[in-house]
């Protein structure tokens, strides 16, 4: 997927801050990229962008309309279609992260047809794939890996992107989820890919690259996640790291929606990880530890932190609280000292 | 999915005995599922069934046209439209191991309507999927787990389904790839369902059964190869299995396909599986070790299977040439002494 930049956003109907999670996503880590918003009444939070209308937005030079919205059931409101369609036929393509299909509504084929413009369904893969090969590759790369699902790894790589490239380091942020497809504007959203294809789409989205240039590719699910392991696993051995990112939330006491299943410990998700890894990389290791401490108040974070750091022999940070720049620091001289 | 038998069989018109495989396995393990066999030409190695045309198949009961073949990229040839539309025609249900899709090609489509039968594409899972749950089901449950790709998992777990019944346990098989299905006539082609719902379609094929029954599970991949361990991690988790029989071929030297990339050691695979295994399991053990000697004469097989079953402490056999008596002897030892 390609997505052309830039975007109007589309807040939709409901005043639940959590619906717009997404749309909130790309403009935090992608100003630029936002031209402005459309908000179908009041309610509907801000993102401070300009509201405007399809004209508008189009004079401003949108090129594409992105549904940035969660609701209940991932089903597209039929109320929504004139205003997609009427998108459409003034030219924008449009991108959506709900699970129904853009590509099910024949209005909105036709339209797209007629217009000459693109449909990205993004938690649907229609790109040809191919399994696997466990090929080293050329260039560096990262991965997150959580102890659980929503823990921050998109986050965290995006974080680690913005502080390396801060730094005139060359790092691109390769994205395996809607939303980080939608901030990056490409990518493959691994869970929705066959089972069959999971290794050789990550393959894919972080091919060969220059000797000193990161990829920092966006962890999905968890090893000791009963439900999506899988997934973890073959990104995993698809992105054959050189490094990994740790990412935790602290005080979750289980896995996410899973009552019955106790959170992993850190250092058991790490040794796997790194005994994993090393299928596919000769080396693999661990730079830093990225914990969401947003349920402790910032002294306790602050210890806790440093108990982590100090643990693992690694740098442990809140990267919304307190930044990413220890783990980068401790990134380059591993790789100065071992280059 | 749920095939209904018996079966003719469509061998094709290829003489490749590697072609008909599916069809091979499918008499070999189900001999009274299989009415009769269709060759398309004389040079068709033959299963020994009755060569029969569709009026003659029906007239002996068959209830589904089996395209038991696999040819050069899974496509449908043009030629065998006609004879799939007639078996329709005429009240077959076909079912298919091809990638390309029956419900791909409008003539087949629209006769199955006008007949009321139905089609099954084994390479596409239509069926509604949940994610995982993790929850502990009831019942026991074996799973096969391979050092690699095409080691004879589903093999040794028909083997074993074959030998617990034959000593009156109760026991059924649990198919998870296309030959599979087509000789159990259920299961889901795992490496076909989207990722994000491996483990749940495992769940869905294994669910809770009474105490002493054991649902055996055909394992898939490997979780030491590069392509396929997303699927064979998820396979894992889903099967939640108290006992797994390791699979094994002697003499591969690498993962298949993939000459860069060693054979995992046996006992790589078995200290993996365990530690992952707990996570849905809380106590998963090994029960045998079942090995593709066909590279081996049978003196060095016997000696080859006498040193793994040392080292391990384990029954190791190689299922084709010596069956799998001393892996159930073993089974049956183990859940007595811990029922």
């Amino acid at each position: 997927m390609n997505i052309p930049a830039p975007y109007m956003l589309m807040l939709g109907d409901n005043k639940d801050p959590l619906a717009i999670k997404t749309a909130r996503g790309i403009h935090y880590w992608r100003p630029e990229k936002c031209v402005g918003q459309m908000r179908l009444n009041e309610d509907v939070p801000s993102l401070g962008l300009p509201d405007m209308n399809i004209d508008t937005a189009i004079a401003h030079g949108a090129k594409t309309f992105v549904l940035g919205t969660a609701n209940a059931g991932g089903v597209l409101a039929e109320s929504w279609i004139p205003l997609i369609v009427s998108a459409i036929e003034k030219g924008m393509h449009v991108a959506s992260g709900l699970h129904q299909r853009l590509t099910d509504v024949p209005a909105i084929v036709d339209a797209a047809e007629d217009a000459g413009v693109e449909l990205f369904d993004l938690r649907h893969s229609t790109q040809k794939l191919d399994v696997g090969s466990g090929v080293k590759r050329s260039g560096k790369r990262l991965l997150t890996i959580g102890t659980d699902c929503s823990v921050g790894k998109m986050f965290t790589t995006l974080a680690l992107e913005d502080a390396m490239k801060k730094r005139a380091l060359s790092a691109s942020f390769c994205a395996t989820g809607q939303t980080g497809i939608l901030i990056e504007g490409s990518g493959i959203a691994i869970d929705a890919v066959v089972s069959d294809f999971i290794a050789g789409a990550v393959e894919s989205i972080s091919p060969d690259c220059a000797p000193d240039h990161w990829q920092l590719i966006e962890g999905q699910g968890s090893l000791l996640n009963p439900a999506f392991s899988g997934v973890t696993m073959g990104l995993l051995h698809g992105a054959q790291p050189d490094v990994l990112v740790l990412c935790h939330e602290v005080n979750r006491d289980h896995i996410r929606h899973m009552p019955h299943v106790p959170m992993p410990k850190m250092e058991d998700i790490m040794s796997l990880a790194l005994r994993l890894g090393t299928l596919t990389n000769p080396n693999p290791r661990f730079v830093g530890v990225a914990i969401n401490t947003s349920s402790l108040n910032e002294e306790d974070a602050i210890n806790y932190l440093k108990e982590v750091g100090d643990a693992f022999n690694l740098p442990a940070t809140d990267p919304v609280r307190f930044g990413v720049e220890n783990i980068v620091d401790h990134l380059v001289t591993v790789f100065e000292d071992n280059a």
